[in-house]
């Protein structure tokens, strides 16, 4: 039961962001410009970047955030989920790009005491093919989705019973994109107000 | 040394905006509207929103935000340096409100692990006068805190030699609030380019 008033059967950030829309607004544009937007001079694509919100949400075992976002990257991947699993188990391992797999490790540290970050660390993944603008990236979403998961935590939202839920989310996120839900009647898991603006 | 090329000479968060300014956009509107608006039903001034983020921040280990909201707490609870460093060295005997001593906690809880905020934790704040919106921006601070603390020490950005800086930039937030730097050269602390847009 959330700590909060919420609108009802509304899960994780969309409650949130329905309780509070000047300070939602900012955040779903953020994830917007970092999970689907490359830079100048960036490399990663939206389903790399789902892959690794996905990855440090789970390390920091937010339930919503994680399932949500494993689930975007599943679909962007073409509905791998050998390759996303393979990630959140062990990305050492995993069947992902040697660029994919250095930068991991930032996320992690980026998560975990960003004072770990080391310059041995951003070598490494710059070795491995990762470009400024795709350190800044990784770490900048590290951090944004330490910001969510315990937004989400913190005020104890509802996730969903069912598991399959959030497949669907997964597809409108990545097909739709973040777009600030504007009812809660039509932010109850259907979609229906997440037409782009 | 920052782990990227950044601007030469622009300290913190500033020099990761100027990386990329479009995720400093959403990044600085959050900032603004979280530090500075009270939304309905909330009760909690731009100062004591401000020392949530340097509480936050401190608690974080991290220097600049740590040193910047402090000083902007400062500047807007009217030079009360006593107030702001009490706070910091142990907010249970600082001499603040019952509602901000009860606010406090929750911050440091979502901090450290969001799952550790309690409904006895949110309890106690609404029985010291702290509302719905109130817990609501305290997680909320709490959790942007940990992402902006993460993205400036995750890239190793410059701080400050001369610790006094913190105050010309504290009274600049206090007065100017947040605006996206423009260019690097009006960024080296002197808040030429702050006018607000």
């Amino acid at each position: 039961m959330p700590h909060i008033t919420l609108p009802d059967g509304v899960p994780g950030i969309r409650s949130l962001v329905l309780f509070r829309p000047d300070t939602g607004k900012p955040l779903y544009e953020l994830a917007q410009v970092l999970l689907r937007d490359t830079p100048p001079g960036g490399t990663l694509q939206p389903a790399e970047r789902e892959l690794i919100a996905a990855y440090v949400s789970h390390e920091n075992a937010c339930e919503f955030c994680g399932s949500s976002h494993a689930a975007a990257a599943r679909f962007l991947f073409g509905q791998d989920a050998a390759l996303v699993n393979a990630v959140l188990t062990d990305y050492t391992t995993a069947p992902i790009s040697d660029k994919l797999r250095a930068l991991l490790p930032i996320a992690d540290a980026t998560r975990a005491n960003a004072r770990t970050v080391t310059h041995d660390l951003v070598q490494t993944a710059c070795a491995a093919g990762a470009t400024d603008a795709d350190i800044h990236d990784t770490v900048l979403t590290a951090a944004t989705f330490s910001m969510f998961n315990r937004y989400v935590d913190g005020l104890a939202t509802i996730i969903p019973d069912d598991p399959t839920a959030y497949e669907a989310m997964g597809e409108r996120m990545g097909t739709l994109g973040y777009q600030l839900p504007k009812t809660p009647e039509a932010s109850v898991l259907d979609g229906s107000d997440m037409v782009p603006s």
